[in-house]
């Protein structure tokens, strides 16, 4: 039976990224890893790892995405809770023939190459859960977005405050040329 | 300056503790350790550890507790995240230097004995979030207050589905009469 290892993320919906840094970077005293584009959640995603978790701060980039729906709703907040498992598919099947409502009946390719599916709130007493198996591509694939979203800010001069913007041009002097490719 | 060590534990609001165990326990395969009284916070709560962290399942046990009026505007779901900090006392005072709005601007004792603070979720975009320190007392409380609530739930017969009692069941029973008085 393929267990759940830990909470690998709890994810928070915010409206500003930057303006959320004020608490959960200046305030709490995280440390930002780093800030990701996510073209499959219309987001972008600020990383903030304590311990063997993360804080993941997601900011809609569209209006019709799911974030930005919840945030209409409801405003921002805690928005869902991501634990890792050791075997997805046969998580899945075991949920399944419980009856779970499932929202990826099947695993999808999460941010990072990772293997991911969520379970409909209906299912969990109103809590949006995704479950996550580690994949060995995901760290090189990781890396390799990080670089890419550097660059296209950089490049595009968008309106990204200061601390991000610093935080991106670190990732690219970083680069040291033997990553993947976005 | 302290640290943020770990998440201490997300949790859950419910409306019923055995239904929600349903998906928590059943569903997701993670372990009750655990059923406590809390009467600071009208409430009772399951936990359910995994890796370094743990879900609480929390389900008010008065109209008008802080719980219950979550439930009543949002519905059951996320309610709060707690954070472990090495020296809550110097965390306190930096978010203070910030402006930040704190529920409680000094540490309370918690359930087990923890000393623990709320900061408003008007200063942390949305999220409701709590800070805890470790007592070197906390694991004696835990167990005696777990005891005491055994001994209690048994002996009124209340309205408590099997698996509940069970445990409660088995928990009085591994009672080595050496833990402190609740």
């Amino acid at each position: 039976m393929s267990n759940v290892i830990r909470i690998n993320h709890v994810a928070i919906a915010v409206e500003n990224i930057e303006a959320a840094l004020d608490f959960w970077r200046d305030g709490l005293g995280l440390e930002v890893t780093h800030v990701e584009d996510v073209p499959d959640m219309e987001s972008v995603v600020a990383f903030l790892p304590m311990g063997e978790s993360e804080i993941e701060l997601v900011k809609s980039t569209s209006p019709t995405s799911g974030v930005a729906k919840y945030v209409d709703k409801r405003g921002p907040g805690l928005h869902h809770i991501c634990f890792e498992v050791d075997n997805i598919v046969s998580y899945l099947e075991r949920l399944k023939s419980k009856g779970i409502n499932l929202i990826n009946k099947e695993p999808v390719i999460g941010t990072g190459g990772k293997l991911i599916a969520f379970i409909h709130p209906e299912s969990t007493h109103g809590v949006l859960v995704e479950l996550y198996e580690l994949t060995t591509q995901e760290p090189q694939i990781r890396l390799a977005r990080a670089r890419h979203l550097a660059e296209r800010t950089i490049a595009q001069s968008q309106a990204v405050a200061s601390g991000v913007l610093a935080f991106l041009r670190r990732l690219r002097s970083d680069d040291d040329g033997n990553g993947v490719e976005p």
